[in-house]
């Protein structure tokens, strides 16, 4: 019988990424994907064996397939002639490159630091941005669960912190594969009985159809066709890219509004449009009345569609009155309704409280607070039947809270304050999605405890598996929200009319943290320690920003400190 | 090659009924069937042939599997013993009793007549109420759809036509069927979150568990619970059977009781007892709050239990004290909240209209007339997405309108009529159990016209294939509206207050009608006639009931005639 010898192995992977490192145009690195693989096995005590193994990589998304397999063999010979030591150097040059700009470092909070470290990296190891038929799915590569789809997280969560860590293109391509899908939703939006043009995007697809089967998910949730059109609104605020509305946005733009104009109807009982029959973010509730952020959303929609139009009717005639017939618009009478539908728009109100209404008739519901719940009915999604959780109060995830996220600049603090006091306690955070948008709001009422609970809950998730279901995979598109939390929450970066603003806060259990942001050209590192916060540019023009409103200029190289303003929010 | 011959075929075919209409005892027929067919074929110009089979049916319900061959055989050799002739005397001899107390006969509308006919045959078909492990599909026997399950549709409709046509215990044994999956409906609730014995029975059933998958059906459109309820109470009213309430229909009644008084929530908003995240009757609405019907159903339930235990805890002390033991119930402390919520419970109203309104909220949906819509978009739920149905006004099948019937006796004809006027426009009758309960409450407010539209809508729906739909079945337990629509419509039969009222009126376009109802041991004929009410007392016991709210007395054998007032109710 032979001995078995114990054997040490490494491993190393190098990806083709030098080429598109290179290319200017956005290509799809799909189109040419190889890799290196280096094995080294120690064979005896003194004896170690290395070998390089190298693999093609195709797709019938790229290539007919009797050619796979001819042109998986050319791949995998192209990088034989590379040769792994260049393949690795590649490869770590634009790993270099993704952490110089995406990278967050925590002083102080090893926990904290791995965290964020851990959901950066997921980010990037997910999508690259250079294929506009590519998008990113709630799990990635990392497991099976919604099958690879891409959902609403997409626009609300990921296209923040690409924005921020990533060229433009990478965007810019996530909105095109949108806007290539525009005329399956306009036939989505007509299976349902719109019509003249109106768009409903799917809940979840692969190619532009719908690929759910729920009523109360595929035509209820019908929020996601706010998050795609406010996704080209922060592209172009963070990007600068006003050409962008004109070439693609608008089409999108109007297709969207032309569903809101058609959904929203007139309740003379109100004597204001209403949305019935529609499911916010929180999805344990079903087919409820006027949800206040479903609300908002189309309202803003139609409004910036409206705004949209008049400026390019201005700036650009020729192509204003192309996208006129292309889209069949009739200019007048249509900007007129959604003007009359947004300014008309009912949202609910408590007047006693002061609070927005997640939806009519919420405050008919028995006023429970999730910390009263008992820790072994929790998580409710797994202890309680759907009947209980419909008609509960419990919010899973951030809903008329994600409205005052996103619409944040509309409101003063003591506003936020107590709307947030009003749903967080109701709310049991069985989203992914759901933690980081009280972290952020947390940190602008000035709750940093809450903030930093928040962002913990948000940060470690994967890597502690706190929900027991890490098995399916990592929520990489939460992953977005994780960042999010510390540069939005702590950090108070905003974009509010056309200019980029930080309020810095930084949580007691963290002696510095640090972030890099990308904005309209401006390449700004922004430290943050208990004292000061400093800003350094790394671009070549002056770079312009509010810290704590104060407008600060930082020339190229240059760095700035500011004194940390702890109670600046609270 | 051979000359095929034409040849005539004559079957008739006779069940083992005799036995049944000898014993005293609710059996089960299905225990012992059998069946002869008699074939006749012409063979040639002068030859006729005739021969005899006989079958024996057996089942699983009733033998062992490997019993099942032996006692078919058994059954069929009993069958050739009895011979062919006195099967079909017999079978006859069953027949003509069904016709004598169910058959209705309509003058001068020979489609009317034929359609009537059609109907009461189908339901006797279907049911002989000799099992109580047995009930009525929708369909019957005649298609697969609803695979042969059991829905509300038989207490809601079934009933009334048995209680009026056949002797108590088939309506009994519809009640025992309940009683027996009491269990099954306790654990479905528990499964739900319910505690304490509180009951749910099932949308669907087939052997006391839930066969439906929609979670808007199944734990949301509980009102199913109070039809179960109201015909324990509609089968002691009509049969005068008092002990079956302490024997069966108590505990299922506590049980039932205890779901409403969990399922109902206090809303401080309100300050009412609210039942939200309901289904209705009209299935064209889902997961809304405060469904008028549903509401009513519930409150009714809480009292008439209430009632019913302090009856029994002072008609039958020893038995009361066996039903609290054995449902483990706290007398006081639970009557008392059940009287509290019955008292506080919500109904939603329209003060400007003066009208119940069906849901929270129904007065925010555009209200549109089911006469508007093109002809090319009706029936709605073939031409329409889920998404225009659920939110527009348009109403499936009678839901407040049920309510109304149900408890008509509570609301003034000017009620009714405001009613009636604001819902029946809006109502698409795309449900077989829609447009009869429309003709009796039309009937009522003496609108003739609309009472008779509706009659013939229900009853030729499948002899006129009117939905086009025939091939997956006929809706046998709408045919059971159908017969309501004549005996409750055009007939006005009640039972209120212990008495049978009857407050006949006639269409135009017939020239008589008569029917025929047992109730509490009277067996009475109703011929009505454009000029009179001519009543008929069949049974050996002086009959009393109330003609136009005159009360009138017959003695056996004899007839007393009163005058058609045509405008009784108008």
């Amino acid at each position: 019988m032979a001995q078995t010898k114990k054997l040490d192995f490494r491993v190393a992977f190098a990806m083709n990424w030098e080429i598109n490192t290179q290319n200017t145009h956005i290509t799809s690195s799909h189109n040419q994907t190889w890799a290196g693989i280096r094995i080294e096995a120690q064979v005896s005590e003194n004896e170690t064996i290395q070998f390089d193994k190298f693999v093609g990589v195709t797709s019938s998304l790229n290539h007919q397939p009797d050619q796979l397999i001819k042109k998986a063999e050319e791949k995998a010979l192209m990088a034989r002639t590379a040769g792994f030591e260049k393949m690795l150097a590649a490869h770590t040059d634009r790993w270099s490159n993704i952490w110089l700009h995406s990278d967050i470092k925590i002083e102080g909070d090893i926990a904290a630091q791995q965290a964020i470290r851990f959901n950066i990296f997921q980010l990037n190891q997910t999508y690259t941005g250079d294929d506009e038929r590519l998008n990113v799915g709630p799990k990635g590569f990392t497991g099976e669960k919604y099958g690879g789809t891409t959902y609403w997280d997409t626009e609300a969560y990921c296209i923040p912190f690409f924005l921020a860590t990533a060229p433009p293109h990478v965007t810019r391509n996530l909105l095109i594969y949108r806007y290539k899908h525009l005329e399956k939703a306009i036939e989505n939006a007509q299976k349902l009985g719109f019509t003249k043009g109106a768009a409903l995007y799917p809940m979840v697809t692969i190619n532009g159809e719908e690929c759910h089967n729920e009523w109360e998910i595929t035509f209820e949730e019908i929020h996601r066709n706010g998050a795609i059109a406010f996704a080209i609104f922060n592209y172009i605020r963070h990007t600068g890219d006003e050409k962008y509305l004109e070439e693609y946005g608008l089409e999108v733009l109007i297709a969207i509004s032309r569903f809101w104009a058609q959904r929203a109807t007139w309740s003379t009982e109100k004597q204001k449009y209403v949305i019935l029959g529609v499911t916010g973010p929180n999805e344990y509730e079903n087919n409820i009345n006027n949800n206040w952020y479903t609300n908002k959303m189309a309202q803003w929609c139609l409004r910036y569609t409206s705004e949209s139009l008049e400026k390019i009717k201005t700036s650009n005639p020729t192509r204003f009155s192309a996208i006129l017939d292309k889209t069949n618009f009739d200019f007048e009478a249509e900007v007129a309704q959604w003007q009359e539908i947004s300014a008309q728009m009912h949202f609910p109100f408590h007047a006693e409280l002061n609070v927005f209404m997640q939806q009519d008739g919420f405050m008919d519901k028995e006023q429970k607070m999730a910390a009263d719940l008992p820790a072994q009915e929790r998580p409710i999604n797994q202890n309680w039947s759907w009947d209980r959780i419909l008609r509960s109060c419990f919010i899973k995830q951030a809903d008329t809270l994600q409205g005052i996220y996103v619409f944040e600049e509309e409101y003063d603090t003591a506003t936020i304050r107590r709307n947030f006091e009003f749903y967080e306690p109701r709310t049991v955070h069985e989203s992914s999605l759901s933690p980081c948008v009280h972290a952020i709001l947390a940190a602008r009422i000035g709750n940093l405890n809450k903030a930093y609970e928040m962002y913990l809950r948000t940060s470690r998730l994967d890597l502690d598996d706190y929900n027991n279901e890490v098995h399916e995979g990592l929520h990489i598109t939460s992953m977005a929200g994780t960042w999010m939390s510390i540069v939005e929450g702590f950090g108070g970066k905003r974009v509010t009319n056309g200019a980029l603003r930080i309020n810095p806060i930084i949580p007691n259990q963290w002696e510095a943290y640090a972030f890099r942001i990308t904005f309209k050209g401006s390449d700004l590192e922004i430290k943050v320690s208990q004292k000061e916060v400093q800003i350094i540019s790394h671009a070549k023009k002056t770079a312009t920003l509010f810290v704590y409103d104060e407008k600060i200029s930082v020339e190229p190289g240059a760095a700035t400190s500011v004194q940390l303003k702890s109670e600046y929010n609270a």
